[in-house]
């Protein structure tokens, strides 16, 4: 059993991204960070975009409206960020507070600059397979994870398991496109599944994305696979500091033995989102810059 | 084994979507059917729904420009419609002359009046479960086709042969869909599967587009599996006057016997697919007319 190791990976991501953003003319491509409200992990995951930012040499521009923020107010923000010629690309930290339209927001924002993905004319160029679109940071990650692990999933059985928008549909589309390192044949699985095991046991990848702390079981694999986990769940931990230990969607004493590679949790999928960011900022600055400098 | 007629079913349909139009207030919804080009398979295609719209009290304005016509031409006609308060919904007949850019062209139809669902937009607003878009008319005949034969697909294995823009990827993401008749566990298999038959026999309701005659043999079919059959292909047959048949993907006479259910080519898929253009354009003009007549 090999570690996919992530931080590893994403870090030698970086580097490459690094150079990429010395070697571009002009301005240092800049990015609009949103978050709305101080829930804890929105305020870690903004932080972590700033300081990989620096870096990098991108430019961050942290932007806190006031939890009290109307849709209005906050589309204006977005509008805003549109119009204005020194912002390459703006993401809005999920999750909102509830009292505002998360969907409407990421539609709000210009696909040009929706280095997040989420917008739905983004999400069609996947399933288009038109490669000036903007994929989203986790199924993006996991795509450039399985490369930089010598997977190659042409004629191999992809296994999805979790439907979601941000991470299962697209990735599921992304391993169906007929580019080098994809062209698989793939199947999504979810909470509706019925006998799921039998169908888990057919993959040659299993993406586990479901949400569920170590759901995915020993009986759940077939012998030789490669297990990528998404999944960052807290479970109750009496032993920790914090009260708690992270785990991802794999039960990983009992699964890991038998892959032939498999991603941890901690530093698996998690480390190569913001890598991702990174990567979609650059790209959507080279696109407004023009092709001469793509 | 009970043969699913879709002539029947898109004959109800229609009825219904008659009476639907009697009860709108206004002028009729109208179709602007844009043909370049005299293929005489898109001859026919328009035709029939020329021949349709009328038969449900849709006005339709036939739209043909010269086979010289230039890119920038037909966008400009795109646009004309787009701009035009009198036009609904607004169908450009494929395959255009190889001059031009298809997709370029489907992409410039505004996503309101895309009733052919070929735009980005409305092909993400699928993946977004987001019921404002429209769906192409193959994908949609064919879960109205389930739906009207009682095939729930909550808890099935839907395996789709084929991964086309304009059916294989949207018919599985309509069945992923987490809505009722929809919640099926879906594989999207293609050119590129490895031990085809392993995966094809795993599924409850089987889905070929794969454009290919006769490819689905019963070797690969599990025994009381619905099959739906989207080929439309010809086949040399001296036997008759105009030296060809039609046939589809499925080879009917051997898997036939197999199923619960089965489309039969012609007379399954095909009648559906104008009923569903018909059905957007009514639904294009109800959004126009806003929320109180919806």
């Amino acid at each position: 059993m090999e570690l996919i190791d992530g931080n590893a990976i994403a870090a030698t991501l970086i580097a490459e991204l690094k150079a990429t953003v010395a070697a571009l003319p002009g301005r240092a491509p800049c990015l609009a960070l949103v978050r709305v409200g101080e829930d804890p992990a929105s305020v870690s995951y903004v932080r972590k975009k700033e300081k990989t930012a620096a870096e990098l040499g991108v430019t961050s521009r942290v932007i806190l409206p006031a939890i009290t923020v109307t849709q209005a107010e906050l589309e204006q923000l977005i509008d805003d960020l549109n119009a204005d010629p020194a912002v390459d690309g703006i993401l809005v930290q999920s999750p909102l507070p509830t009292h505002l339209d998360e969907l409407a927001i990421f539609r709000r924002v210009d696909p040009a600059k929706d280095v997040d993905g989420f917008h739905t004319l983004n999400l069609g160029k996947i399933a288009q397979e038109d490669a000036t679109g903007f994929v989203a940071c986790t199924p993006a990650g996991i795509m450039e994870l399985l490369t930089r692990s010598q997977v190659d999933l042409a004629g191999k059985h992809v296994v999805v398991l979790g439907r979601s928008l941000i991470v299962g549909k697209p990735v599921a589309l992304l391993a169906l496109q007929k580019k080098t390192g994809a062209n698989a044949t793939v199947t999504v699985c979810h909470s509706g599944t019925r006998d799921l095991s039998s169908i888990t046991r057919l993959a040659d990848v299993l993406i586990a994305a479901i949400g569920r702390a170590e759901f995915v079981t020993a009986d759940m694999i077939k012998p030789g696979a490669v297990v990528i986990d998404v999944g960052i769940n807290r479970v109750a931990d009496a032993s920790k500091k914090t009260g708690y230990r992270l785990t991802g969607d794999v039960h990983f004493p009992s699964v890991s033995p038998l892959c032939s590679k498999i991603t941890p949790v901690p530093g698996g999928v998690g480390p190569m989102t913001v890598a991702l960011l990174m990567h979609n900022t650059i790209k959507a600055r080279r696109q407004r810059l023009g092709p001469t400098t793509r």
